[in-house]
């Protein structure tokens, strides 16, 4: 494991005591716990309030788009290891500014069930709550069962599209429509080269060959749907899209963004010789590409290899999509 | 090599045409060479132009840093090597506003004897050129020689100061003034953990076991001050900061700008611990953080390691450094 660090115990609260240090004006602890946190300006009245959460070294997922125009708090667990029930709570309760609460994040067993416990505490305290649950990894179940699928790079698409929602002054319903609406749209596939090593472990997650590859691995390196030799860029490009578009086909026309992610290890030159590909093909079925994307949104630590999400757009989206965000971690600036 | 690109010699005009795939809105060539980039808008008229080059591998470094607010063109060679004289002459004649280009760069001997020539040629065309060398990393060369030293990540914080005053309606002998300023307050060291690899040549740059470190290794794999073994993150961050202080060192009071770089294939979650230990370091020292950049802004592919930049500064430089800037790679959101 080579890995800048101290007491690998600590990697999880030295990162959030490094962040809290750097961004001090725009985020806050709850109470005493680290991993409690919320905007700076929480609660903001009379907004539905955004609540996210699961493990860390994800970075900037997920605490990086705590922010305005985006979500207004976030529970942190472990490396890879969901929050708790209470600590999702705790946040629930610091943010609600009287308009409910949805809570947005991956679909992870232990996320679920503690975001299920937190949900029920939050409603005995006549706060409203709501589940949006982020399903986009296409490889992770087939067609047909899209519910049992992972969160993984669409968190962020859809972060943006409920935040800016919420940011319009929209009602809890409304938000939660939308950001359905956003998800239903929503596809990704990733592809690893190598694995990551959780600190507290010490050695990788997962073990691949030098000359290998996988389609489809999840982002804590959950099984893909292919292994097999490492391909070209523009063959990688092509498994891609041709899973996103099987699965969520897109029509003459259409407009997407594109969100090219790199998870970790992956220069930003690989990146965008990859979205290269993804434009080219987007460009032959008249598909028109509305946004971008390209760099590390959603990662696995040092985890080389990347993932591509699309997002077909209304008129709707494409307008709040074009909404101001800003935080720490996260702009507007970042989507062109 | 575990790359994700087709055929290695296409790779730096690959990842050039996926970079005008998705920023036509913000760059353009300047003829038919992919390798010549100016912004869309220019010559920005009365606008003193800066430009830069050098090799591929290190995005953002160094196209990503034209835009707004920041660079007018740049001239990008192979992988880790210096574009032509006559790209540099091509994107200096497309930037020229007609108050004169300063040539910004770091200090290479390709680099240097190739912007020296684009210099002269840009001169019979009566184009005013000035340069400025960034020699950022403390680790190349010893104090009293500083004039020999490599310009690293320092160039990042130089590009935002001159871009700045340039912005401002400064004239050439005002930017290149305080772009000397802004780089004799500028220290570098970073700090190696594994190599990269070129993609034309198919093996690493250098080798470095699995329990090693090398503090003040160049961004091309250039010898450092200390190869030994990996410590603490903590222990690195004193290192670094001891010897950037005993180079350039700041009183009580001072003001500076950190920039936490990761090389490429480090986690964001271990910058963050690195710039924990570096925000304790200077407040024990009185001195204030009155910015800072945490993220990957000059990188080697797939490197792992880091390095931090400490900028002094004074009522000017604070000024410069928060005015506005906006290019596909960077913004002003990314300074916090």
């Amino acid at each position: 494991m080579k890995k800048i660090l101290n007491n690998p115990d600590d990697f999880v609260d030295e990162v959030i005591e490094g962040i809290l240090k750097a961004h001090s004006d725009d985020l806050r602890t709850v109470g005493d716990d680290l991993r409690e946190l919320v905007r700076k300006d929480a609660p903001v009245k009379n907004k539905v309030a955004i609540a996210t959460g699961g493990g860390s070294g994800h970075l900037p997922v997920f605490l990086g788009y705590v922010g305005k125009g985006m979500l207004d708090g976030v529970a942190i667990g472990d490396v890879f290891a969901s929050p708790s029930a209470q600590q999702m709570y705790n946040i629930t309760r610091a943010i609600d500014g009287g308009k409910g609460v949805l809570y947005l994040y991956g679909n992870y067993g232990g996320d679920c069930m503690n975001f299920d416990m937190a949900k029920e505490m939050a409603e005995m305290d006549d706060i409203r709550v709501e589940t949006v649950l982020v399903t986009d990894d296409v490889a992770s179940a087939p067609k047909g069962e899209e519910g049992k699928r992972r969160g993984v790079a669409g968190l962020v698409t859809a972060y943006k599209i409920a935040g800016a929602k919420a940011d319009e002054g929209a009602d809890l319903d409304e938000v939660v429509a939308v950001t359905q609406k956003a998800l239903a749209n929503t596809r990704t596939i990733g592809v690893a080269l190598s694995p990551c090593t959780i600190p507290s472990v010490g050695k990788p997650t997962f073990e691949i060959s030098d000359t290998e590859m996988e389609i489809g691995m999840g982002i804590h390196g959950e099984p893909g749907i292919h292994r097999g030799p490492l391909k070209a860029a523009d063959e990688i490009a092509e498994t891609i899209l041709a899973a996103i578009l099987e699965d969520s086909p897109c029509s003459r026309g259409d407009e997407v963004t594109v969100l090219v992610n790199g998870l970790g290890a992956t220069p930003l030159e690989e990146l965008y010789i990859i979205y290269r590909k993804t434009a080219r093909i987007l460009a032959d079925k008249g598909v028109k590409i509305y946004r971008r994307l390209i760099g590390e949104f959603a990662t696995s630590m040092e985890m080389a290899g990347l993932s591509v999400t699309l997002m077909k757009l209304d008129d709707e989206l494409k307008r709040l999509f074009d909404r101001p965000a800003d935080t720490p971690f996260f702009s507007q600036a970042n989507i062109r």
